[in-house]
């Protein structure tokens, strides 16, 4: 199996896999209680707090949350915003932002959509446009997940902050922690989101990264958990192993990226002129965003499957009714916009994967074009 | 290591441990991708769904969530109440309702708290008296679980359905399923709460169940995932292996009942008349709450924790700095007040563990007393 597929999920570590192994064997108990073994994994999840802290060289908390989703919602929804207040979110956010900023129009705030590029990327001029004096929160993805487009967070939370000091600016990393160098002190963000799945890590754990000094609700109310953040008995082998893949991630970042984005120009160079390559001003090693003339993209899809290559398509996982697609945002003309395919890399993925992806996708896809065309 | 501490988390099963690895190391895929591997996932946890809420008895649908709290949150904050509506919970509910309920009062709901008697069993007669036809949402707890107190939630219910037959009635069963018996049809409820790591799942998942329709909202948004209601990436090896735990668990709950009935007797009959013991006049055996005189619990646990046994306090892993507190409730006079201890186990506690601890706790007991008393 040849799985392109990394932006969506991720392979476990065997190292994580060990870890939540011993946590469940041995270190089960919870955290809370008052003996011995619990105290020490209490401990131990205030090391890992501490360590994802300095990797992403945050200076404040992070909350252990289940998902991206929740960490995204609980930026949305637990950040003091006066009502009707103004809230920027990107047209092209991941579904967690979107539809939780969508929520929050129901809600009778002032919620706007910054435009972006035909790459997915926010267009700087169209954000200071809309960023007002009334605008309480902003949120735009670091790394867009369809497009692999790398947004300039540094300089938009400038321009929030020079409008509106008291903004609080969110950015979902998601695709980004592990995967382009990340410094929050840097970036200047208040809140920020990221995932354990998408690195190597276990499903049902995420983080959410608190400035110091920006003050949230809690989103889970009950025992008190994660300083009275985000109540629910912690989830210890995910807690532990998300900080390993977290760690190993961000130390091999650099590397990684120049190794996969060879691979990604391989690709490039290899399938040929005939389709659209999606090349941002800036972009993620380990996403690459086509389209192909003429063939539905889930078609494709099940085609490379037949070679034991697994991809992903510009709409999967998502359920975006209300949000702008991706082919208007690629500006694709007709014979395309059926066809995004993106293909995402990881630390697994080999030069001799991508000469076989190259050359089954060049087959299926002429296969494709032949019984299309007639 | 004798674990006397069920009720705060379990031990997971081998066969979870089996099955977690089995989704780490092989079917990694996010159930939303389009190809075979996660269409299969995706169809495997249709599949849990479905025999969790046959083996529940339940008519409806059940949402995957990441933890008891996520589901009792859900169960108050995403179902339809009018403004300024009656909410009655018990006044010794979980801190994951209770502290919820708290959250839900300042958003100005007339939130009442109904009694319970000296063994933290809510009296009927009482909620009675609070049901009105203005009460939107009703939330009590299946078994205590600091105390092990059964509610008679089928009562409860019918109570709640005849002042208000669109009343809406939530109860947090983590401490019921799999450790009593559980027919959600039969008890009436419209939301009931269980959670993974209280029977020998790992941490991080949990399940509500929603009758057949009881409209609810989604608490976390998203990609859409669990029919729109609860968006982010399943956690499937959370939910397989918590499907095989639960159904597990109910297939032995008689059985299991039985034993762990005849250990509680042992431990009571073996520890003397020197203490109170808390006998509810329906309990689950699955707890043992006892109080010590003159003896602090947290003390007694770190001496029996010498001893190689865990055990839990009435107070731990909660902050109810609102909440009446269990001694209150117990009705304890002073010198009893501060040795609350909660003896809890599992299909691992063995007989031998029991009288292993009867002659640590006797002998811990007795030299602190004559510390205490000089």
């Amino acid at each position: 199996m040849i799985y392109l597929d990394n932006a969506s999920t991720t392979k476990p570590l065997d190292k994580c896999i060990e870890i939540v192994n011993e946590c469940l064997k041995e270190d089960f108990y919870n955290p809370s209680a008052l003996y011995g073994p619990s105290v020490n994994l209490s401990r131990k999840i205030k090391e890992a707090r501490e360590i994802i802290l300095r990797s992403l060289r945050g200076e404040g908390n992070v909350i252990f949350t289940s998902s991206g989703t929740e960490s995204d919602n609980t930026a949305l929804f637990c950040t003091k915003k006066p009502n009707g207040s103004r809230i920027i979110v990107s047209i092209n956010e991941h579904p967690a932002v979107f539809n939780a900023a969508m929520e929050l129009k129901q809600r009778g705030y002032d919620v706007v959509f910054c435009p972006v590029d035909n790459t997915g990327r926010v267009i700087e001029s169209e954000f200071s446009k809309l960023m007002t004096k009334e605008t309480s929160l902003v949120s735009i993805m670091h790394v867009n997940n369809e497009t692999g487009s790398v947004n300039d967070i540094k300089t938009l939370c400038s321009i929030a902050k020079s409008v509106h000091p008291n903004v609080l600016f969110h950015s979902d990393g998601v695709q980004a922690v592990g995967k382009i160098k990340v410094n929050l002190t840097d970036l200047g963000v208040d809140l920020y989101s990221f995932s354990g799945h998408k690195i190597h890590a276990p499903k049902g754990v995420a983080g959410l990264y608190v400035r110091s000094g920006v003050n949230i609700r809690p989103y889970l109310f009950g025992g008190g958990q994660e300083s009275g953040l985000r109540s629910s008995t912690e989830n210890v082998p995910g807690i532990l192993s998300f900080c390993y893949a977290l760690t190993e991630a961000v130390t091999r970042v650099r590397e990684e990226g120049e190794r996969l984005d060879g691979l990604r120009s391989q690709i490039i160079k290899g399938i040929g002129d005939s389709f659209h390559v999606v090349e941002p001003i800036a972009h993620s090693p380990f996403i690459l965003c086509l389209a192909v003339p003429y063939v539905r993209g889930e078609v494709l899809l099940h085609s490379l499957e037949s070679h034991g290559i697994l991809v992903g398509t510009g709409s999967a996982c998502s359920s975006k009714k209300t949000q702008k697609k991706l082919p208007g945002i690629l500006g694709l003309s007709e014979e395309y916009e059926n066809g995004i395919i993106r293909i995402s890399f990881s630390r697994f993925t080999t030069k001799d994967d991508i000469d076989y992806f190259i050359n089954a996708f060049i087959l299926e896809y002429n296969k494709l074009l032949k019984y299309v065309k007639g």
